[in-house]
């Protein structure tokens, strides 16, 4: 749980913490500044390793109980806004990459997880890469990102 | 669910039908040739794509429900086992490269699973690519595999 794909990669465990860390500081308060439809509505940057110092001492347990309290409660005030068409069409001013709609945000939230679950996977599958012996190039979640991407 | 990464690849429902495949004709019978030390340890070829005629009508529900059974009733007689160190070195012959021992075998199993969750999980993202917009260079999950790998 704590294995990396190398230096400045994340294990599983630094995954949970960026995903806690996603359902306090990213998703919804972003959704929150385009629904306000503020004078300004710039996204705050977002803190790729704010968890790091978060989570010190932490066990990955009751990281998972924490972030399933938060996506809960986030899912359930998402729900509660019943989101018209114009709603999703509405926008805030990324930091990095401009304009984004709600619809692209709520998307994005969506494949933000995928990925982190792919790469839980493939992290943890790296640890056991001496251990297969000859399905090594058989096995392509092994060698999957050995330069980490974004 | 349904969706894939393109011809040729598998939709999550094709990875749940693959896995079942995998219960019933791969990873156990191969530890029991393994076992057994009879006079030809070789392994059954087996065919990936067994599970497109079997699950022909069948829901995601009850291939799910299908794969925990067998995977269950696995992991219990794989216990029953009780494993020694000296049987974790035994081999049998695998078609495509040879020796391989137990314990490669049984480590495989683990390693095989994880590339089908973050493959599972890629497959999913990607059927929102269009969805998310400008995040797309920032999801590496979305560009992963476009041309696939074994």
């Amino acid at each position: 749980m704590r294995g990396t794909e190398g230096p400045e990669t994340f294990s599983a465990f630094d995954v949970v913490g960026h995903l806690i860390d996603g359902e306090e500081t990213d998703w919804m308060p972003r959704a929150r500044i385009i629904l306000a439809r503020g004078p300004d509505p710039r996204f705050e940057p977002y803190d790729r390793f704010r968890h790091r110092a978060r989570n010190v001492g932490r066990s990955l347990t009751s990281l998972l109980d924490e972030l399933a309290r938060l996506r809960a409660a986030n899912l359930e005030e998402l729900a509660s806004w019943k989101l018209s068409e114009a709603q999703l069409r509405l926008t805030g001013i990324h930091p990095m990459f401009g304009a984004v709609t709600l619809r692209q945000l709520l998307a994005a939230w969506v494949v933000h997880d995928l990925g982190h679950v792919a790469q839980i996977a493939r992290v943890m599958a790296k640890q056991y890469k001496d251990e297969v012996g000859p399905w090594v190039p058989f096995m392509p979640v092994l060698t999957d990102h050995e330069r980490p991407r974004s």
